[in-house]
């Protein structure tokens, strides 16, 4: 249940996706590192809030107890901490393990991709955070998923808002998972469940109300440099000047036309503790809505300075910024869109079948197929003594082989070969 | 334990050596599939003969029982019954789980990559066989892995073998399990395995030794063809003769001299039905040992007639023929030729760094760096507002950058940039 196998067209597809992710990875100088899908349990409890309960456990058949990887982040920063790594720019695609509830349409699994790039190092401020904006807005781009929108704030700033609307410290973390149920719920339902469910005072739930509803850009930042309240909080001050050198940055690299800077951003996992972004796609059939509509998110990310610490016996911190691209919503996006056109993609990439017009030839073949393999030619031929030749041609069109080379008793006198095209028909002999 | 992480210098190899499989497998035109990490438990029990007590098995979380594949031919066939597929080339690269003793230099781990390709369907006999031993061929020869051998032999030989040497049919996969140790230890031991472990005469066992050491190829095939017992044996007879139409097929692809018909090879998996084969290197570094030595076997499969049906509700039998690159342990042995070599192997692909000479210049490089990002140019830069440019040309020797694009207050002036290659200094302006 919430697990698929992938066919070969599906896994065409995937394929295509994923290269280009990883070319957009590479551009920016990335290695790859690859982690077990086994870790240690212990490693992932505690890490993940609200969604440890989701955490895969192995059985206990004697040894070490183990549990199914839930992210790439921990057990990267794991990878940190156990090999003293300081300093590392690395992307990780691999598949991840969550006991969810499976909404296979929107393209929630339990086993699913995840595809990770991450800088982690001592750095000035914000240089490596606008690079991983900048990877967000040139993977979406070349993916030509339609227009999007990239969210970001900083949980500094969150947790100064907390701080002066008189949240207490202890309760900063469940606040922010219901802040950032703000995209999803109107205001009215967020508060409620601030009041209710999470114990805050109507009076600083009405607070939050006024900051979390506000977005904008660099003039909202400045705005709230301004804001009497927020300038007094230590936290709020150094998230804020740092959002105002990212949108510098962003500026350089002529981005911000698809940035927002939005207080209603939380992002649910609890190791964040900077900047945090996350990237939704904008719903274009109907024009006639004023504001355009999000249908959810395909990329997300932030800064971790505390994650690769709790894995370091001496507590050693290393601080980390990385993106997240959502690859199975896209991937659903662009397996319907393909539906949608009729294109049939390739399963495979032949480039000629070996085939031959008469009986008493699979020698031929053998041997002329055994010729191309070795030339670095892709080639097939069915796995018949005696094909017909309509056979042979039928299966280049159902499977888009372009060429087929032909050898039949007359070629094999005159020592040649029949090339012909399969879609125009044309033959040479060669 | 018996798992392990890739730093960025061992994934670059892993990388490099899975293209040069997954390329050879493309030019045999086949598709990928892929399948989840996750099985149900149920779904491999009693496939796997002894292999059966090392599966992974998930907690009883509720829900489903599961358990982590142990390899890819069993998903495999359970994915052709569910979708009723009865005709499919295709390969699969992912890792698979086994609690086993973990031997990490021999290359053996509890999470391991298998590299799989099998072609499913009804066809003319040996034709698929055949392309399997040549697939191993060019994936061996390409990786120049040294001088090889690939065994190769037949199920239905081996219980020819058993019936005419008087074993019970009972007892015929035991007694198999037995002979394939034959390439580990004597004939001596093999044989006291036999009578004392596994309950069979001493007389059965020695009429056993007489076949099973024996290994030639085309000469022996028909020798046996003529031996009086197995020549009346309906499978051995069935065995022999699909052997000699095979080794005509492989003499068509001119591979015969690195075959060797061996009747020692059994193997373990409980599913093969027919042809079986297994590639070893052979040692080189002893030139004078009268017969080169067997370093371990790097790639194995065979013929599998009934798994497919196992896993159809009215038994419908696909059969299938496959092969499986041992990728761990070709990694292993590539491994520790580039750490003799002294090679460094670059983990990443960028062709520029961004570097300035002067202070207060991180506009420019921000600048230029988003142009050739833009430009799909694989460009990095330091993550500092001011770093030395001594400091940035070694992190272009370091990490082989060959070039560095350099923007100083001059080049900005003049609107050029400073092209530097690092190697040889030589700098041109553009």
């Amino acid at each position: 249940q919430g697990t698929r196998d992938h066919p070969p067209a599906q896994a065409a597809l995937r394929d295509r996706l994923l290269s280009a992710v990883v070319s957009c990875f590479k551009r920016h100088g990335a290695a790859a590192i690859d982690t077990p899908v086994l870790e240690l349990r212990e490693m992932l409890i505690g890490k993940y809030g609200e969604g440890t309960k989701l955490i895969y456990e192995l059985k206990d058949q004697g040894g070490e107890l183990l549990a199914l990887r839930y992210d790439l982040t921990v057990p990267f920063a794991r990878y940190l901490a156990m090999n003293k790594i300081t300093n590392i720019k690395r992307y990780h695609i691999a598949k991840v393990y969550r006991r969810d509830n499976p909404a296979m349409t929107r393209g929630r699994y339990r086993e699913f991709y995840q595809c990770d790039f991450d800088i982690a190092g001592q750095f000035d401020p914000m240089i490596p955070d606008a690079e991983c904006l900048k990877i967000v807005h040139e993977i979406l781009s070349d993916l030509q998923l339609g227009d999007f929108l990239i969210k970001v704030n900083d949980r500094r700033i969150l947790n100064g808002v907390f701080a002066v609307c008189g949240v207490p410290e202890s309760k900063f973390i469940t606040a922010c998972s219901t802040v950032d149920k703000l995209d999803k719920m109107p205001w009215e339902e967020v508060r409620s469940e601030m009041v209710g469910e999470k114990g805050l005072s109507p009076e600083a739930a009405d607070r939050i109300g006024e900051y979390v509803q506000l977005h904008g850009g660099l003039d909202l930042i400045e705005r709230l440099l301004q804001d009497p309240k927020l300038s007094q909080n230590k936290l709020a001050k150094e998230g804020l000047g740092d959002m105002k050198l990212l949108f510098e940055y962003l500026t350089l690299f002529g981005i911000t036309g698809k940035i927002s800077f939005d207080l209603s951003l939380a992002r649910g996992l609890d190791y964040y503790t900077g900047v945090i972004f996350e990237a939704v796609l904008l719903q274009q059939e109907n024009e006639h809505v004023e504001e355009p509509v999000s249908v959810g998110s395909v990329a997300g990310g932030g800064r971790y300075g505390g994650l690769v610490g709790m894995f370091d016996p001496k507590g050693r911190k290393v601080p980390c910024v990385g993106v997240s691209i959502g690859i199975e919503r896209i991937f659903s996006i662009l397996e319907r869109r393909l539906e949608a056109s009729g294109e049939k993609l390739r399963t495979t990439e032949t480039q000629v079948l070996v085939a031959t017009p008469q009986k008493h030839l699979l020698a031929a073949r053998l041997k002329l197929i055994s010729e191309l393999w070795d030339a670095g030619i892709k080639a097939e031929m069915l796995y018949r003594k005696d094909p017909k030749l309509l056979k042979q041609l039928q299966y280049c069109e159902n499977t888009g082989i372009p060429l087929a080379a032909i050898v039949g008793e007359q070629e094999l006198a005159d020592g040649v070969v029949k090339l012909r095209d399969v879609a125009t028909r044309e033959e040479v002999r060669m």
